[in-house]
Formats: structure tokens, sequence, C-alpha cells
């Protein structure tokens, strides 16, 4: 009944009608018998065919000998037996036409050099059937709407979920389970759960784009290790854009040290922080930084609707509080335009002693009339609209009877404003909680975090309606080198890329030097020459500044004798000779090859920015103009090419061009080349050029 | 029976034996029936007198006519009348000789000048009869202990709070009843709470003092809006850290946004962000960013342990929780020694798949039986001892029956190894939660959170154990000048004060700069001498790198000419004539006055990084040598002094030495002088100097 190819093989995994269990148990706390307790006490939609030759009855159901022999196939099975007999419980579900496998056990590629060859002999086995693989080594998957729970988490002890709106994929069980906890602790519900184990076949990517389609998943909560296939990832996070399914991950492994004890755990490589950090927020994911701030992005996103902008009100019945709210904003980047001074005057009339606007504080006043405060969103939303909306109440939601005097109002508010996110900052009980989120309101207690999860909501919602188009990979014929080029065959690739660089002139002796430096003009720079010699300051290989004749030939012996010195066995081809460039701000733009994500591109300011303070930007190539332009634009020193201290601004258009075209010199050359660099690129008021540049193949280290 | 002098008069604030109220109601709900109602329901150990010339019973007390009446004097007042009656009030309280007066009443300073008029003279009132005054304008204090609750916070509608030993100083109300409630909810209970109100007399300083010698309070909970006194308030916190009392912080009005809203709620100036922050981390204080922050933070530091030092190990029974703990370690400053292979070694008998030497995976082994776990932590701590151990436990406290077991031998671990904060991060219900606290245990569920809160406790720990020594003020005649120095006097004064500078020779004519020039050595800097014109390059003032006479003969009617034609009216001396410096490192060393705590020094590097990068330290001045140090350290982009990009190491003692001189100097000259700064101050890698100096008095704008 489902198909097995693409993602719709996964419909066996989320939405089966009939699941054998291999391996079932009459214990319910045993792994082989937790599914079918899970399922029976949750009255699964599904039907549940246990599998054990040694019994005939399994927690109350007919017990198979094998799921060959049961009837009419089923869609999934569940593998829940020893390592030793996984193989041949496989076999039995692939003999049964299972098109989902969820296999429990462990003791594979997680467990070293043999497990892996026995996982490898499972995925065939499967692959040749037509089946899909969950795991091995998963804790499984379920779905809350069909209450099909092929799981053993023991995070089910206090109770199936209930059914929800909250996709949750992880790499991880442990993690996973912890998760769909908090996010439970938290009023919310799951809709579909999935732990991809060893992800032997089915991987996060695949569980993303299934979700991203799924009509019971309204937000996608994802915990990632590692990622074996980036371009999958990030084609599955594009997917979920385009169906407005907000993404919410947690990446493990940020620093050296935890990506250390993450290749320990998982074996897979972490790949780089920044890297996945940026691939992710291009496909309009939002990455966060810890659990907590996940739970309340997601929380943020969960009741069906995203703030339509980054504007923010904040209605405080505390001056204090008020001041939190704004910082919070501020540093969140949030946007708090005020209201009129009109409507201020309107508030004013009920509320003599308000004051601001925007935050406004409507003082203790509203203690003894609570519906005051509802009139005052009310006016103020009458004036204009706000993406968001925070109206701070103290402890008044632990009042049942201030929730009660507020219901009405509250009601009315939230259909009158339908595209207004409004959140409610204030202490509660667990059930005038519960109303207020029935009524559609957020409800959080600490302030910060209100405005965070709101900043969060907001850039999701922003990313979900300005989709940035993809630059396309232009065709190129390739390099075919066979060694690294040095500097000046680096900066010919690169020209021919489009990409500007000072003019400049080999010369193989001091007579051509001489010669070159008069074509292109006093002063000059004169370098030498070698592919062996890539830092060429470092011995003492470069003459700055060289005014006439007698300098650029005295400079050709000195850097050249330089040079064969420090690297004795170097093949030295002479210098370049290139005009001496003054003024301008020097930049850095590269490319490199990311193992997980492929072609990368960078840009920063050069030389003490880019080592000191890695203010760099990264974006996956190729990228467009406007991309280009943005990446600029995200430095933490743009100010410097923006004209800072009475400088000339820089001339963003010609830097942008320049970091395009690496962008589509890395991604076409993505096989052979490992990185190129331009640096510096020196950026001018108008126009720019490269000036030194190296390019490093893959085949050679 | 108190006495009203210093900081010990604010125990009739905080253990009064003898209360009136003055305006009591026989509404429980009323203002001035609250504090009544909470007393009798808390069954407060003092004697309460209601004062009500119209009733002679208030909810079931004898009420009296004045508080005068009272036979035998009370030891504080609560004034909960409205403002017309309150200075009859107040003269009611002093007539009966309280020591404190609480007052609720509000429509003070904080309502405009015709209030502050009042509050003046109430404060008169006061002050003549010697007691001390909370308020106007306070929601007022309590005591757990005593159970006084001089307060008409609603937030006492849960129930009037049980005693503990967390101390509440908060100069907002609502904020303080906010957070009071936070604290209670993450299960810590309250000592003493102060909400300060208008601040006419007792001030949050003089609160911190008290808690910090009240046996009762083991750490102070603050908030903070601004501050009319800074010295007071930093005495106070030294004095917190002199009995070892950590103390929180949370400080509104952080962005410019946040302190405009800030002056139009409190009407004080909230002052710069980062010199209180600054002056409140010297204390020993520790500033959180959110309130969530803040109540993790008093958490941590809420069973009567620190941490000893900043190490952690970290025990996770799921792979990836090590990898989160260990990145927010890595990012929150813990440091993580590993355990010895052999210790490994030990604990792989009983677990043969535990992994790592710190973080150490145990995988899901324990499962089956939890008190492994235990016995794992003891091996880890047998072999070497931390200053924190976490341990993450996945769901575990979810289960009764996990916890019934690990019960003893988490008892017997906390017993054995007393010096280390232990810390779970585990889901729990309540009860468990309580129970595991009850043993001595950190209990979180964010893993990242988990970390943060231990490295604010340790942080806290590290200060109170190494409080750094402040340096005296030296004896210094005043300058008393007339007008702003002009560069050359600016230097000539900072070099009396001790800081060296590049050797300069003021030159009223042509001449006169030739001759100096050749004093001095060529080639030379010229630049003109006015005290009118601060920004010497802006008007083409500055000429660089003279090398003859003929140079400085052009030079010196160039710039003298271009500084005449941009600021017509400037009085020119001439020119400074000083050595061409090469090489080195600008940095800046600058003082000034902050409004809120008096004389701040500053260094950063120069240029470029102090105006866009905003790397800049400040300290309340004056400094140590090594506080001076620890000032150079802590900039962002130290390496460039440090020997980055293969350059010689600066000479950091000399930039300390001058940093130490300038905060000397602007400490000394505290009221004559606004602001100081040496810009560049060159760093050489041997010694440095002063190239440009400009010194503002305050009497000039």
């Amino acid at each position: 009944m489902t198909t097995t190819t693409g993602s719709s093989g996964l419909d066996a995994l989320f939405r089966p009608r009939t699941i054998a269990v291999i391996g079932a148990s009459d214990d319910p706390r045993k792994i082989g018998g937790r599914p079918i307790r899970y399922m029976l006490e949750a009255k699964t939609t599904a039907t549940l065919y246990p599998v054990n030759p040694t019994r005939s009855e399994i927690q109350g159901l007919q017990a198979w000998p094998s799921a060959e022999s049961i009837p009419g196939g089923i869609d999934q099975a569940i593998i829940a037996v020893p390592a030793s007999m996984a193989e041949k419980a496989v076999a039995d579900a692939c003999a049964a036409k299972a098109s989902a496998i969820v296999m429990f056990t462990g003791g594979f590629a997680e467990a070293g050099e043999e497990g892996a060859e026995a996982q490898r002999r499972i995925v065939e086995l499967v692959r040749k059937s037509g089946a899909r693989l969950l795991g091995p080594n998963s804790i499984g998957a379920f779905n809350t709407a069909d209450r099909t729970f092929s799981t053993f988490a023991t995070a089910m002890d206090r109770g199936t979920p209930e059914a929800g709106r909250i996709g949750l994929v992880s790499q991880s069980g442990a993690v996973g389970s912890y998760l769909q906890n908090l996010l439970i602790n938290r009023g919310m519900a799951i809709s579909k759960f999935v732990a991809t184990g060893n992800e032997a076949d089915i991987d996060v990517a695949e569980c993303i784009e299934w979700m991203a389609h799924d009509p019971e998943t309204e937000v996608i909560a994802l915990y990632l290790e590692g990622c074996r296939n980036g371009p999958a990832l990030l084609r599955a996070l594009r997917v979920a854009r385009e169906t407005k399914t907000p993404v919410v991950v947690f990446k493990a492994g940020k620093t050296d040290a935890g990506q250390t004890a993450a290749a320990s755990h998982t074996g897979a490589l972490a790949g780089s922080a920044k890297v996945f950090d940026t691939a992710l927020r291009e496909t309009g994911a939002l990455p966060c930084e810890t659990l907590f701030e996940m739970v309340e992005a997601i929380y943020a996103c969960s009741l069906g609707r995203l703030p339509k902008d980054n504007t923010v009100c904040v209605i405080s019945v505390s001056g204090g509080f008020g001041v939190m709210l704004t910082d919070a904003a501020v540093e969140h980047g949030l946007s708090m335009p005020p209201i009129s001074a009109e409507t201020l005057a309107t508030i004013q009339q009920e509320l003599p002693l308000a004051v601001g606007l925007n935050p406004i504080d409507t003082t203790a006043q509203t203690v003894s009339d609570r519906t005051m405060l509802a009139r005052t969103v009310e006016r103020i939303l009458r004036d204009r609209s706000y993406g968001s909306v925070v109206l701070f109440m103290a402890n008044a939601g632990r009042n049942p009877h201030d929730v009660q005097v507020l219901r009405e109002p509250l009601k009315k508010l939230r259909e009158d404003f339908a595209d207004v996110q409004l959140a409610l900052c204030v202490q509660t009980i667990p059930e005038t909680r519960a109303e207020l989120e029935q009524l559609g309101y957020l409800i959080f207690e600490d302030p910060t975090q209100a405005i965070k999860a709101l900043a969060a909501a907001s850039s999701i919602s922003h990313s979900l309606r300005n989709p940035t188009p993809a630059a396309s990979v232009m065709e190129c014929a390739p390099l075919q080198l066979s060694h690294n080029p040095d500097e000046a065959q680096s900066k010919e690739i690169l020209s021919s890329a489009g990409i500007e660089f000072a003019r400049e002139i080999v010369a193989a002796t001091a007579d051509e030097a001489v010669a070159a430096a008069k074509e292109i003009g006093f002063p000059v720079v004169l370098k030498v020459l070698s592919a062996q010699i890539a830092h060429k300051s470092e011995v003492g290989g470069v003459a700055l500044g060289l005014a006439d004749e007698e300098a650029v030939r005295e400079a050709f012996a000195r850097v050249t004798g330089n040079a064969a010195k420090a690297v004795p066995d170097a093949e030295i081809r002479g210098v370049t000779v290139a005009q001496m460039v003054s003024g301008g701000t020097q930049t850095i733009i590269g490319g490199h090859i990311d193992p997980t994500f492929g072609p990368i591109v960078m840009f920063g300011l050069g030389g003490i920015y880019t080592e000191v303070l890695k203010d760099t930007v990264l974006r996956t190539a190729p990228v467009t103009h406007d991309d280009a332009i943005q990446m600029i634009r995200s430095i933490k020193t743009f100010s410097i090419l923006d004209g800072a201290r009475g400088q000339e601004k820089a001339d963003l258009d010609a830097i942008a061009r320049a970091i395009v075209q690496m962008s589509q010199f890395i991604a076409t050359h993505a096989d052979e080349v490992e990185s190129a660099e331009i640096n510096p690129f020196i950026a001018l008021p108008k126009g720019g050029f490269g000036v030194d540049s190296l390019i490093h193949l893959s085949n050679q280290h």
C-alpha cells in the first residue's frame, strides 16, 4: 500500500497500517515488549503482529512464528532481536514484504569493524527487497495521530504522548527523548518522532523532507551530531522552507573539545561548526545555542502564527520590566517603532499615569481592573500594527480571578488582530497557562526569553517569506593541473575566472624586471616567484616601493638570493613586477571545499582582522551578487569599508563581483581544487583588484 | 532596642520586635490591611499595633489612635496612609520613637516636583528624630525567620514565603516580587527581602551591607535600575566579599533604548552600562544578562558550597549530552582536565563500553543498575578532584525507583567528597528534585544552563577567595587651571604625573622649529599647537616624516596656515616638533569621571580598534600594577600585543605603568578634570611612550 521510492518510501515508517514486531516479548518492560505495550495502551489504529516462534500469545495478541507467515504481508517490521539474530530477522521482514524496517538492535557500525560489516550486509539485503531501513541502533519512530509507537523509548513511561504539531527528528535517541520531554513540559505536543540511529539507510534529510510535506507537522525540531551528506541535508531544509515549515536546530560539537568528544561518540566527522551554522541558516533553518533556547524558539512557532516582521510593542505594568524588555529587544535585533502621542493621550484618559510611546508603562493602575490592559493593547493596535506585542502582567497569571476577567477581552483581541503575534510575559499556574495558550497567546516567564523567542520566530518568518534564490553553477573547463600553481599561475587562472588583479609582469632576469618596471611605471614591487615558496615575505622575497631602475636591479638580486638561501631546493622562476599600490582597504576572498557541504566561499578584512579577530563570513558556493553584498555587510568590521574614520566608502559591487567569481571558481572546480585565496584583494572607492593569490589542488599536500 | 547609626540602624527594618501599622485597615486586601494579614497568617514573632483613630479593633487586634499612644514605643512604623496624610503619619512615627519607618505611600519624588518637595520635608523630619526611612513608594521589607512581613506585595497571595537563605534587595517592588516568585519556583527560599522605592534615605548599598553581616543570609540577589551613590554601592559590595557572601546582580538599562526607558521610569540616571558592569565585577559581584540566568546563578550558590576552582568533570549516560556539556564548558571558560587511563580502565571493568577521559560516556549500560553511576563518579573523584562534577542522567529523575536506588550511594558520595560541587543534569518530578537537592545536589534540566550556572558560581568563588587589593590614591597638588590645557601643556601635566612622552619641543616660529628638529634629530613630525584645535590632522595641522631643514620650514608655514584657515579664531601658539616614531603598537590610555562611580581608567588598542571594534577595557581608578596588567590582557585583541603575526611582544609592564599613572592622575584630580587621554601611547618591545594627549577640565565645555 505504500510506495518505497524517494521520501514516499517513508510512509510505511511514519504511517504503517500493519506492524510486525520481530522479537516480540510478553514482558512489557523489555525492548521487544515496549512497542506493543505502548501501542496497546494508546489504542493504536494499526494492526499489530507480534512475531515470536516460542509463544502463541503475546500481551494478549496472537503471536506469529515469523513475519513471512503473517497473511497479506506487512507495512512495517520492528526488529527487536539480539545482534546475533538480526540478519535472519531482517531477511524475514523482507520476505514479508515490509516497506519499512525499524531496527532497534545495536552492535553494528557503532561497535567496530565487524559490526560495520554486518550492517553493510543488512543494507544490501534491504536494498534488494526494495524496503527502507531505520537504524540499526535506533530507538525508533512514532506517529501520535495514528498512535503507532514503533519505539522502546523509556520516555513513554510517563504515558504515550498526545497528538500535536511538532515533528522531532534526532540523530540520537537519548537526546530525542530528552527533547521530547522538554517540549511536552513546555506544553507542546509531538506529531511525529524519529531517531535515525546509525543512518545505514534512512537519514535525517529524508525524514525532514517527509515531515515538511506532512499536514500534521507544523514545526520541525532537529537534533544533529554530524552529517554524512551535507547537500542532501540542505536540499531537505530547502523543501521545508518551500512548504513554509520552520526548522529549529541544535547541533552538538561546536568547540574543538566538543568535536573531539563527538568524534569518539559517533565516529562521524562533526565538520566545521561555522560552516554548519552558515549552511543551516542559508536554508532558513534556525540553529540554536542551547536546548532551552531551541524549545523556546519552537514554542514561539507552535501556535500556527509567525510574526509578520521584526517590530515589537512592549506594554508593561511595571517600568522596570519595560526597561528589561527594551534592552532585550535591542540586543536581539527587534525594532520598537513608537505609537503616536495621540494614542498615548487616549490611553491616559483611562490610565492617567501611563507613560512612554514604546515601551508603554501602564504602571500599577491596572491592578484594580485588568481589562484595562486589553483595552490598552487594542488602542495601540488600532494605531499601528506590529509583528509582535509583549504584554508584561507580573504575577497576574497566578490569580484565577484576573484570568477569568481577562478571558473575553483577550479572546476578542486575538480575533481582531489575527496577524499579530501576541505574547504575555507573566507568572502563571499551569491551568491558567494552558487556558491562555488555548486562546492563542504565547506565555513566557522570563522577559528576555520572551523577546529572544519572538526574535527567533521573526527571523524564521523572514526567511520563510524571503527565500534567497540559489546561484547556478556556470559551465567551465577543468583546470587539469598536475601541480599546485605558483602565484603568477594562480593569478592567471583566477583572472580567467573573471577576477581583476593588479597589473603584473613575470621577469626571469634583472633586465626583464627593469623593463617590466618601466612598462608598469615606478614605484613597483618585486616578489620572488616560486611554486615552492608560499610565504614570500617570510623568506625576504619581497621588495616594496622600488623607485628607479637601480633599485629594481638591486632588489632582483636580493629577493632571489634570499629565497634561494631560505629554501635551497625551491625552483625559482624569477620575480613578479607589479605596481606599488597605496590606499584602499585590504580584504581577503577565499574558497575551500568543506568535507560535509562542499564548496564554500569566504570574505573578510585582510591581515590582522582575519588572523586576530577571525572576522570572516562564509557561504556555500556559488553565491549571487546579492548574497555577496550581504556577506560584505555582515562582517563585524564592515564600518571600515563603509567610510569609518572619514575614509571614502569602498566599492562594494566590485568586491561582490570578485566574491561571486571566486564562488563560481570553487564550485566549478570542486573536484580539483582544495582551496583558493586572494589575499589581499584591495577594495578601492571605485573598483578593486587582487594583489596576491594562491590555489591549492585537492590531490596535493 | 536598636541602634540607628550606620547599617545597624537597619536592625529595626529587618528585625523589628514591635511594629505599628499607621493607616491599618480591617480589609485584608487593602495596602493597610495586607501586612497585618500576612503577619497574622504567618504567626509573626513581632508584636503588632494597628493604628487607626476610627476603629477599636482591626483584624482581631486592638487598634490604637496613634503610634505615639502605644505604650513603650515601637521599633518600626509602617506608613500606609494616602499621600495627603503622610507627613502627619511620619511625625506620629517619630513621636513614637520608631527606629525604622517603612513607607508604602507613593506620590512623592516619582510624581513630580511637588512630591519631591514633600519627600524632602519628610526626610528632614525623620533625620531630626534619628529614625531611618525605607521608601517612600516602597512595597516594603520582610524577614522570613522572624516572620515580619512589613509589605503589601500581592506576591504573598500564594502564602507568605518560608524561611530560607537568599537575601533579596531590589530597587523596584514589582521586579523584586517577580524575582521572589522565580526563586521560590526554582525551589529556593528567601531570608530577607527589601524594595527600596524612592531611596529617600535607606538605599540598596546599606541593605546589602546589612545582609552581608546577616547570619541567615547566604547569597544576595540584587536588582538595580540606577544608582545615586556609586562609591557607597561599591563599598557595600566589598563588605559582602569580605563576609564571603556571593552577590548576583541584574541591572536594567543596558542599551541606549533601555536607558531612555529607564530614565522615564525612575527619573534616575541609569549611567554607563559598561562602567556599571566593570564596577560591579571589580567588587566580586556577578552581573547577569537575564533574570533566568540570575536565578540559575543564585541557585548554584544556594546549597552552601561553591566550586573550589573552574575545573569540571562531565559524566554522561549519552554521548550526545557529553558533547553538549563539553561545548558549553569550553564556551563558558571551565576547564576539563582528563582522568587517568587507569581510572577509565577501572570504570570499564564494570562498564565495558564506557569511553572518554573527560567527558566520560557511560553509554546506556547503567540503565539496568543506576548505582553504577555513583560508583563511576566515586572512581573518578578518587583519581583526581574537580571544582564541579556534572552527571547527566537523562530522564532518570522522573522514575522514583531510580532515585530510590541512588539515594544512599549519592548521600555517601556527597559526604565523601565534601569539597566538590556535585550537579545532576536530569529531568525530574518535583518530589525527586526536592529529595536530590536535600542530599546536597544541584539539579538542572538544560545541560548548557547547568554549565553556565557552575561557571558563574566558580567565578564568584574565585573572586571571594582572591579579593584584589585596592590601590590607594596618592597625595597630589591640585592643577588649578582656568582653561583646558593645549596638547603641549597636557603632556607636561601628564609627564609630571609620571607618564613618559616622546621627546618634543614647542616652537613658536619656523626658525625655532628648525632648531628643535636639529636637536631632536631628523626625521621629525610637526603638529600645530592650539588649545582650540583638538583634532589636528582633520584641519591639515600635522606634517609627518620631515627629513631636512627645508621640509621643516615649509611644513611650519603649511600647518599653521591650514589651522588658521580652518579655525579662524583659534589662538595658535606655533607647533610642536617631535621625533618621527616608527614601529610599535598604538594603544590608547584614558581616564574620565563617571557620574555614578567617579574616576575610571581606560585602556585599548588605538585607532580603528577603539573606534570600530570598541575593544576597550575599564576599571575604577586608581588601579594597581597587577590590575593594569589584567586590563591589558583582557582586551579581545591582546594577541596583537602578545606577538601575533611574528611581531615582537610589547612591554606590558611599561604600558601598565602608564595605566597606573593615568589612574592615579584621574583619581587625584577627580574634582578638576573631566577626562584625560593619551592617544596614541606607543607600546614598544622595550618601554613605551605617549605621543599625543588631551586633558579636559570639568568646568569647561
